[in-house]
Protein backbone atom coordinates (compact mmCIF):
# COMPACT_ATOMS: atom_id res chain seq x y z
CA UNK A 1 0.00 0.00 0.00
CA UNK A 2 2.74 2.63 1.03
CA UNK A 3 4.22 2.42 -2.35
CA UNK A 4 1.73 3.36 -4.29
CA UNK A 5 1.19 6.82 -5.54
CA UNK A 6 -1.83 8.57 -5.16
CA UNK A 7 -2.97 12.10 -6.72
CA UNK A 8 -2.73 14.95 -5.23
CA UNK A 9 -6.26 15.67 -6.58
CA UNK A 10 -7.58 12.20 -4.30
CA UNK A 11 -5.28 13.54 -1.73
CA UNK A 12 -7.10 16.40 -0.54
CA UNK A 13 -10.24 14.88 -0.81
CA UNK A 14 -9.40 11.86 1.16
CA UNK A 15 -10.19 13.79 5.07
CA UNK A 16 -13.84 14.16 3.61
CA UNK A 17 -14.02 10.59 3.23
CA UNK A 18 -12.32 9.73 6.40
CA UNK A 19 -15.24 12.00 8.26
CA UNK A 20 -18.36 10.67 6.63
CA UNK A 21 -16.58 6.90 7.30
CA UNK A 22 -15.84 7.84 11.04
CA UNK A 23 -19.58 9.17 11.52
CA UNK A 24 -20.83 5.96 9.31
CA UNK A 25 -18.75 3.83 12.06
CA UNK A 26 -20.19 5.61 15.11
CA UNK A 27 -23.46 4.80 13.65
CA UNK A 28 -22.85 1.51 13.67
CA UNK A 29 -22.51 1.20 9.71
CA UNK A 30 -20.28 -1.52 8.94
CA UNK A 31 -20.41 -1.39 4.92
CA UNK A 32 -21.62 0.63 2.33
CA UNK A 33 -22.31 0.88 -1.23
CA UNK A 34 -20.98 3.82 -3.44
CA UNK A 35 -24.50 4.70 -4.16
CA UNK A 36 -25.23 4.96 -0.65
CA UNK A 37 -22.74 7.08 0.05
CA UNK A 38 -22.61 8.89 -3.47
CA UNK A 39 -25.93 10.20 -1.73
CA UNK A 40 -24.98 11.11 2.13
CA UNK A 41 -21.34 12.71 -0.20
CA UNK A 42 -23.25 14.35 -2.53
CA UNK A 43 -20.62 13.33 -5.02
CA UNK A 44 -20.59 10.70 -8.28
CA UNK A 45 -20.69 7.09 -7.40
CA UNK A 46 -18.37 6.59 -10.06
CA UNK A 47 -15.54 9.44 -8.54
CA UNK A 48 -16.19 7.49 -5.21
CA UNK A 49 -15.35 4.60 -6.86
CA UNK A 50 -12.61 5.92 -9.05
CA UNK A 51 -11.09 7.10 -5.78
CA UNK A 52 -11.21 4.66 -3.14
CA UNK A 53 -9.70 1.84 -5.82
CA UNK A 54 -6.94 3.10 -4.77
CA UNK A 55 -7.03 1.29 -1.50
CA UNK A 56 -7.98 -2.04 -2.94
CA UNK A 57 -10.90 -1.34 -0.78
CA UNK A 58 -13.86 -2.44 -2.19
CA UNK A 59 -15.13 -5.56 -1.72
CA UNK A 60 -16.81 -8.63 -4.55
CA UNK A 61 -19.92 -6.60 -6.20
CA UNK A 62 -23.04 -6.36 -4.53
CA UNK A 63 -21.25 -6.31 -1.23
CA UNK A 64 -19.90 -2.60 -1.07
CA UNK A 65 -17.13 -1.19 1.12
CA UNK A 66 -15.88 -2.77 4.36
CA UNK A 67 -16.22 0.87 6.28
CA UNK A 68 -13.70 0.18 9.47
CA UNK A 69 -11.14 -1.30 6.53
CA UNK A 70 -11.45 1.69 4.05
CA UNK A 71 -11.50 4.27 7.44
CA UNK A 72 -8.21 2.64 9.06
CA UNK A 73 -6.48 2.41 4.89
CA UNK A 74 -7.70 6.34 4.72
CA UNK A 75 -6.45 6.68 8.05
CA UNK A 76 -2.85 5.48 7.32
CA UNK A 77 -2.40 7.14 4.02
CA UNK A 78 -3.22 10.85 5.69
CA UNK A 79 -0.58 9.80 8.50
CA UNK A 80 -3.29 9.42 11.01
CA UNK A 81 -2.04 5.96 12.32
CA UNK A 82 0.50 7.84 14.71
CA UNK A 83 0.69 10.91 17.22
CA UNK A 84 2.44 14.45 16.57
CA UNK A 85 3.38 16.42 19.33
CA UNK A 86 2.73 19.92 18.59
CA UNK A 87 3.04 23.63 19.69
CA UNK A 88 0.87 26.30 19.21
CA UNK A 89 2.91 29.80 18.97
CA UNK A 90 0.98 32.39 19.20
CA UNK A 91 -1.59 32.50 22.11
CA UNK A 92 -4.57 34.90 20.95
CA UNK A 93 -7.46 33.79 20.38
CA UNK A 94 -6.52 31.92 17.22
CA UNK A 95 -4.38 30.49 19.28
CA UNK A 96 -6.81 29.55 22.33
CA UNK A 97 -9.39 28.15 19.68
CA UNK A 98 -6.83 25.84 18.35
CA UNK A 99 -5.68 24.51 21.71
CA UNK A 100 -9.48 23.92 22.24
CA UNK A 101 -10.31 21.82 19.61
CA UNK A 102 -10.37 18.33 21.61
CA UNK A 103 -11.34 16.94 18.18
CA UNK A 104 -7.25 17.61 17.25
CA UNK A 105 -6.11 15.09 20.15
CA UNK A 106 -8.24 12.39 19.04
CA UNK A 107 -6.94 12.53 15.22
CA UNK A 108 -3.49 12.15 16.99
CA UNK A 109 -2.40 15.79 17.21
CA UNK A 110 -1.14 16.15 21.03
CA UNK A 111 -1.07 19.60 21.86
CA UNK A 112 2.00 20.34 24.47
CA UNK A 113 2.24 24.15 25.21
CA UNK A 114 1.33 27.42 23.55
CA UNK A 115 3.83 30.18 23.74
CA UNK A 116 3.15 33.82 23.21
CA UNK A 117 5.22 37.76 23.79
CA UNK A 118 2.89 38.56 26.14
CA UNK A 119 4.35 38.35 29.78
CA UNK A 120 0.65 38.71 31.40
CA UNK A 121 -0.05 35.18 29.51
CA UNK A 122 2.66 33.47 30.89
CA UNK A 123 1.74 30.36 33.21
CA UNK A 124 -1.96 30.53 32.51
CA UNK A 125 -3.35 27.41 30.62
CA UNK A 126 -6.11 26.79 27.96
CA UNK A 127 -7.87 23.68 28.35
CA UNK A 128 -4.76 22.59 30.87
CA UNK A 129 -1.89 23.28 28.29
CA UNK A 130 0.57 25.95 29.49
CA UNK A 131 1.21 29.14 27.94
CA UNK A 132 5.22 30.28 28.23
CA UNK A 133 6.80 33.28 26.88
CA UNK A 134 8.19 32.87 23.30
CA UNK A 135 12.21 33.59 24.56
CA UNK A 136 11.73 29.90 26.31
CA UNK A 137 10.89 28.41 23.19
CA UNK A 138 14.72 27.15 21.72
CA UNK A 139 15.64 25.95 24.86
CA UNK A 140 11.82 23.81 25.15
CA UNK A 141 12.64 22.52 21.19
CA UNK A 142 16.30 21.11 22.30
CA UNK A 143 14.82 19.34 25.16
CA UNK A 144 11.50 18.16 23.69
CA UNK A 145 10.60 16.45 20.18
CA UNK A 146 8.05 18.75 18.43
CA UNK A 147 6.87 17.75 15.26
CA UNK A 148 4.03 20.66 14.22
CA UNK A 149 4.08 24.13 14.92
CA UNK A 150 0.88 26.62 14.19
CA UNK A 151 2.18 29.53 14.05
CA UNK A 152 -0.57 32.14 14.65
CA UNK A 153 1.38 34.90 15.28
CA UNK A 154 0.85 38.56 12.95
CA UNK A 155 2.08 38.58 9.74
CA UNK A 156 5.35 41.04 10.63
CA UNK A 157 6.69 38.39 13.13
CA UNK A 158 5.48 35.14 11.38
CA UNK A 159 8.76 34.79 8.98
CA UNK A 160 11.02 35.22 11.26
CA UNK A 161 9.58 32.84 14.13
CA UNK A 162 9.33 30.02 11.25
CA UNK A 163 13.11 30.72 10.44
CA UNK A 164 13.27 30.02 14.52
CA UNK A 165 10.99 27.00 14.88
CA UNK A 166 13.02 25.18 11.63
CA UNK A 167 16.32 25.85 13.04
CA UNK A 168 15.53 24.74 16.13
CA UNK A 169 14.44 21.38 14.52
CA UNK A 170 9.97 22.01 13.54
CA UNK A 171 10.28 20.16 10.42
CA UNK A 172 6.13 20.83 9.69
CA UNK A 173 4.57 24.31 10.01
CA UNK A 174 0.91 25.59 9.83
CA UNK A 175 1.07 28.68 8.94
CA UNK A 176 -2.18 30.74 9.74
CA UNK A 177 0.25 34.41 9.14
CA UNK A 178 -1.19 35.91 6.35
CA UNK A 179 2.31 35.29 4.50
CA UNK A 180 4.32 32.89 2.57
CA UNK A 181 7.28 31.55 4.66
CA UNK A 182 10.83 31.17 2.93
CA UNK A 183 12.14 27.68 4.80
CA UNK A 184 14.67 24.94 3.64
CA UNK A 185 12.80 22.43 1.87
CA UNK A 186 12.98 19.74 4.36
CA UNK A 187 10.29 22.02 6.14
CA UNK A 188 6.53 21.26 5.34
CA UNK A 189 4.33 24.08 5.39
CA UNK A 190 0.50 24.02 5.34
CA UNK A 191 -0.97 27.50 4.47
CA UNK A 192 -4.97 28.19 6.35
CA UNK A 193 -5.17 31.85 4.56
CA UNK A 194 -8.52 32.85 5.90
CA UNK A 195 -8.52 36.34 4.17
CA UNK A 196 -8.33 34.25 0.98
CA UNK A 197 -11.08 31.95 1.80
CA UNK A 198 -13.11 35.04 2.54
CA UNK A 199 -12.13 36.83 -0.74
CA UNK A 200 -13.69 33.24 -2.47
CA UNK A 201 -16.30 33.91 -0.96
CA UNK A 202 -17.18 37.27 -2.15
CA UNK A 203 -15.70 35.92 -5.94
CA UNK A 204 -18.77 33.51 -5.43
CA UNK A 205 -21.15 36.31 -4.66
CA UNK A 206 -20.38 38.71 -7.40
CA UNK A 207 -20.47 36.04 -9.55
CA UNK A 208 -23.97 35.06 -8.55
CA UNK A 209 -24.81 38.51 -8.99
CA UNK A 210 -23.66 39.00 -11.93
CA UNK A 211 -25.39 35.79 -13.67
CA UNK A 212 -28.45 36.35 -11.87
CA UNK A 213 -28.82 40.18 -13.53
CA UNK A 214 -27.98 38.85 -16.65
CA UNK A 215 -31.34 36.85 -16.84
CA UNK B 1 -13.82 42.69 -18.24
CA UNK B 2 -17.13 41.26 -16.19
CA UNK B 3 -18.69 39.11 -19.52
CA UNK B 4 -14.87 36.65 -19.32
CA UNK B 5 -15.16 33.51 -18.15
CA UNK B 6 -11.76 32.81 -15.78
CA UNK B 7 -10.93 29.21 -14.93
CA UNK B 8 -11.76 28.30 -11.13
CA UNK B 9 -7.95 27.28 -10.95
CA UNK B 10 -6.93 31.10 -11.87
CA UNK B 11 -9.44 32.56 -9.25
CA UNK B 12 -8.03 30.31 -6.33
CA UNK B 13 -4.39 32.04 -7.64
CA UNK B 14 -6.13 35.19 -7.65
CA UNK B 15 -5.77 36.46 -4.09
CA UNK B 16 -2.33 35.27 -3.65
CA UNK B 17 -1.32 37.75 -6.57
CA UNK B 18 -3.49 40.40 -5.21
CA UNK B 19 -1.64 40.33 -2.03
CA UNK B 20 1.81 40.84 -3.62
CA UNK B 21 0.34 43.45 -5.76
CA UNK B 22 -0.94 45.15 -2.41
CA UNK B 23 2.59 44.50 -0.93
CA UNK B 24 4.33 46.29 -3.74
CA UNK B 25 1.57 49.00 -3.84
CA UNK B 26 2.54 49.70 -0.28
CA UNK B 27 6.18 49.92 -1.15
CA UNK B 28 5.80 52.62 -3.79
CA UNK B 29 6.56 50.32 -6.95
CA UNK B 30 4.70 51.27 -10.03
CA UNK B 31 5.09 48.56 -12.50
CA UNK B 32 6.97 44.69 -12.33
CA UNK B 33 8.13 42.75 -14.85
CA UNK B 34 6.55 38.99 -14.72
CA UNK B 35 10.69 38.07 -14.35
CA UNK B 36 10.82 40.17 -11.08
CA UNK B 37 7.03 39.19 -9.88
CA UNK B 38 7.87 35.26 -10.73
CA UNK B 39 11.32 35.30 -8.40
CA UNK B 40 9.00 37.47 -5.44
CA UNK B 41 6.23 34.90 -5.87
CA UNK B 42 8.49 31.76 -6.60
CA UNK B 43 5.93 30.94 -9.40
CA UNK B 44 7.12 30.56 -12.95
CA UNK B 45 7.20 33.93 -15.21
CA UNK B 46 4.97 31.60 -17.84
CA UNK B 47 2.28 30.62 -15.29
CA UNK B 48 2.03 35.03 -14.27
CA UNK B 49 2.04 35.74 -17.51
CA UNK B 50 -1.33 32.85 -18.53
CA UNK B 51 -2.63 34.54 -15.15
CA UNK B 52 -2.52 37.72 -15.99
CA UNK B 53 -3.02 37.64 -19.45
CA UNK B 54 -6.81 37.07 -18.62
CA UNK B 55 -7.11 40.73 -17.67
CA UNK B 56 -5.49 42.36 -20.11
CA UNK B 57 -3.27 43.88 -17.61
CA UNK B 58 0.24 43.47 -19.48
CA UNK B 59 1.72 46.39 -21.30
CA UNK B 60 3.79 46.27 -24.11
CA UNK B 61 7.28 43.83 -24.60
CA UNK B 62 9.53 45.57 -21.69
CA UNK B 63 7.49 47.73 -19.97
CA UNK B 64 6.06 44.90 -17.59
CA UNK B 65 2.81 44.72 -15.75
CA UNK B 66 1.42 48.29 -14.45
CA UNK B 67 0.57 47.19 -10.86
CA UNK B 68 -1.96 49.69 -9.87
CA UNK B 69 -4.18 48.09 -13.15
CA UNK B 70 -3.68 44.97 -11.86
CA UNK B 71 -4.48 45.56 -8.55
CA UNK B 72 -7.85 46.92 -9.11
CA UNK B 73 -8.75 44.49 -11.75
CA UNK B 74 -8.03 41.65 -9.83
CA UNK B 75 -10.37 43.67 -6.97
CA UNK B 76 -13.20 43.66 -9.13
CA UNK B 77 -13.15 39.89 -10.34
CA UNK B 78 -12.84 39.10 -7.08
CA UNK B 79 -15.62 41.45 -5.76
CA UNK B 80 -13.76 43.61 -3.72
CA UNK B 81 -14.71 46.66 -4.87
CA UNK B 82 -17.69 45.74 -3.27
CA UNK B 83 -18.35 46.22 0.60
CA UNK B 84 -20.08 43.40 2.31
CA UNK B 85 -21.72 43.11 5.77
CA UNK B 86 -21.11 40.34 7.83
CA UNK B 87 -22.25 38.86 10.90
CA UNK B 88 -19.99 36.23 12.94
CA UNK B 89 -22.39 33.21 14.35
CA UNK B 90 -20.44 31.80 17.11
CA UNK B 91 -18.36 34.31 19.50
CA UNK B 92 -16.09 32.07 21.35
CA UNK B 93 -12.41 31.82 20.61
CA UNK B 94 -12.77 31.84 17.07
CA UNK B 95 -15.24 33.60 16.08
CA UNK B 96 -13.81 36.95 18.39
CA UNK B 97 -10.32 35.88 16.57
CA UNK B 98 -12.29 36.46 13.02
CA UNK B 99 -13.81 39.52 14.36
CA UNK B 100 -10.46 41.25 15.82
CA UNK B 101 -8.88 40.81 12.16
CA UNK B 102 -8.71 44.21 11.30
CA UNK B 103 -7.62 43.44 7.70
CA UNK B 104 -10.96 41.78 6.63
CA UNK B 105 -12.48 45.32 7.34
CA UNK B 106 -9.35 46.89 4.98
CA UNK B 107 -10.96 44.34 2.06
CA UNK B 108 -14.28 45.63 2.73
CA UNK B 109 -15.85 43.04 4.95
CA UNK B 110 -17.49 44.79 7.44
CA UNK B 111 -18.29 42.71 10.77
CA UNK B 112 -21.52 44.10 12.46
CA UNK B 113 -22.29 41.70 14.97
CA UNK B 114 -21.33 38.77 17.23
CA UNK B 115 -23.77 36.12 18.19
CA UNK B 116 -23.64 33.63 20.69
CA UNK B 117 -25.63 31.12 22.83
CA UNK B 118 -23.77 32.22 25.90
CA UNK B 119 -26.07 34.62 27.69
CA UNK B 120 -22.86 35.64 30.12
CA UNK B 121 -21.48 36.72 26.36
CA UNK B 122 -24.50 39.18 25.71
CA UNK B 123 -23.63 42.89 25.84
CA UNK B 124 -19.44 42.29 25.47
CA UNK B 125 -17.64 43.85 22.62
CA UNK B 126 -15.17 42.90 20.40
CA UNK B 127 -12.96 45.55 18.87
CA UNK B 128 -15.93 47.79 19.88
CA UNK B 129 -18.24 44.91 17.99
CA UNK B 130 -21.26 44.19 20.29
CA UNK B 131 -21.98 40.28 21.06
CA UNK B 132 -25.80 39.47 21.18
CA UNK B 133 -27.90 36.53 22.17
CA UNK B 134 -28.75 34.10 19.17
CA UNK B 135 -32.31 34.67 19.98
CA UNK B 136 -32.22 38.13 18.97
CA UNK B 137 -30.75 36.74 15.43
CA UNK B 138 -33.99 36.27 13.07
CA UNK B 139 -35.37 39.64 13.69
CA UNK B 140 -31.57 41.60 13.36
CA UNK B 141 -31.57 39.58 10.11
CA UNK B 142 -35.15 41.21 9.08
CA UNK B 143 -33.67 44.66 10.11
CA UNK B 144 -30.80 44.54 8.56
CA UNK B 145 -28.79 43.92 5.25
CA UNK B 146 -26.55 41.27 5.99
CA UNK B 147 -24.30 39.60 3.15
CA UNK B 148 -22.13 37.03 4.82
CA UNK B 149 -22.70 34.95 8.08
CA UNK B 150 -19.31 33.19 9.38
CA UNK B 151 -20.29 30.52 11.21
CA UNK B 152 -18.17 29.61 14.10
CA UNK B 153 -20.14 27.07 16.06
CA UNK B 154 -19.77 23.52 17.36
CA UNK B 155 -20.50 20.79 14.36
CA UNK B 156 -23.63 19.84 16.56
CA UNK B 157 -25.47 23.01 16.24
CA UNK B 158 -23.88 24.15 13.09
CA UNK B 159 -26.52 22.56 10.28
CA UNK B 160 -29.66 24.17 12.17
CA UNK B 161 -27.98 27.66 12.59
CA UNK B 162 -27.02 27.17 8.88
CA UNK B 163 -30.99 26.81 7.80
CA UNK B 164 -31.68 29.48 10.43
CA UNK B 165 -29.76 31.98 8.52
CA UNK B 166 -30.92 30.94 5.05
CA UNK B 167 -34.52 31.16 5.88
CA UNK B 168 -33.22 34.96 7.13
CA UNK B 169 -31.50 36.04 3.43
CA UNK B 170 -28.27 35.63 4.44
CA UNK B 171 -27.18 34.54 1.08
CA UNK B 172 -23.82 33.33 2.08
CA UNK B 173 -21.71 31.82 4.94
CA UNK B 174 -18.31 31.00 6.13
CA UNK B 175 -18.62 27.64 7.54
CA UNK B 176 -15.83 27.09 9.92
CA UNK B 177 -18.39 24.08 11.30
CA UNK B 178 -16.36 20.75 11.11
CA UNK B 179 -19.74 19.55 8.51
CA UNK B 180 -20.76 19.60 5.32
CA UNK B 181 -24.23 22.51 4.95
CA UNK B 182 -27.09 21.11 3.02
CA UNK B 183 -28.53 24.32 1.80
CA UNK B 184 -30.62 25.55 -0.88
CA UNK B 185 -28.93 26.48 -4.25
CA UNK B 186 -28.84 30.35 -4.18
CA UNK B 187 -26.98 29.97 -0.90
CA UNK B 188 -23.17 29.99 -1.45
CA UNK B 189 -20.91 28.17 1.08
CA UNK B 190 -17.23 28.84 1.77
CA UNK B 191 -15.97 25.65 4.30
CA UNK B 192 -12.80 26.36 6.35
CA UNK B 193 -11.82 22.81 7.79
CA UNK B 194 -9.00 23.06 9.79
CA UNK B 195 -8.93 19.41 10.74
CA UNK B 196 -8.91 18.94 7.17
CA UNK B 197 -6.15 21.23 6.50
CA UNK B 198 -3.80 19.64 9.71
CA UNK B 199 -4.92 16.16 7.96
CA UNK B 200 -3.00 17.59 4.80
CA UNK B 201 0.21 18.78 6.65
CA UNK B 202 0.48 14.91 8.61
CA UNK B 203 0.09 13.29 4.89
CA UNK B 204 2.81 15.19 4.02
CA UNK B 205 4.97 14.71 7.36
CA UNK B 206 4.33 11.20 6.32
CA UNK B 207 4.86 10.97 2.50
CA UNK B 208 8.40 12.61 3.39
CA UNK B 209 9.16 10.01 5.99
CA UNK B 210 8.50 7.65 3.70
CA UNK B 211 10.61 9.04 1.09
CA UNK B 212 13.10 9.88 3.47
CA UNK B 213 13.63 6.12 4.60
CA UNK B 214 13.29 4.60 1.41
CA UNK B 215 16.67 6.11 0.65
Amino acid sequence: MEEKEISRAVIKRLPRYYRYLGELLESGVERISSNELSERMQVTASQIRQDLNNFGGFGQQGYGYNVKFLYQEIAKILGLDKTYNMIIVGAGNLGQALANYVKFEKSGFLIKKLFDVNPRLHGMTVRGIEIRLIDELPEYLQENEIHIAALTLPKANAREMAELLAENGVKAIWNFAHTDLHLPEDVIVENVHLSESLMQLSYNISRYERDHNKK
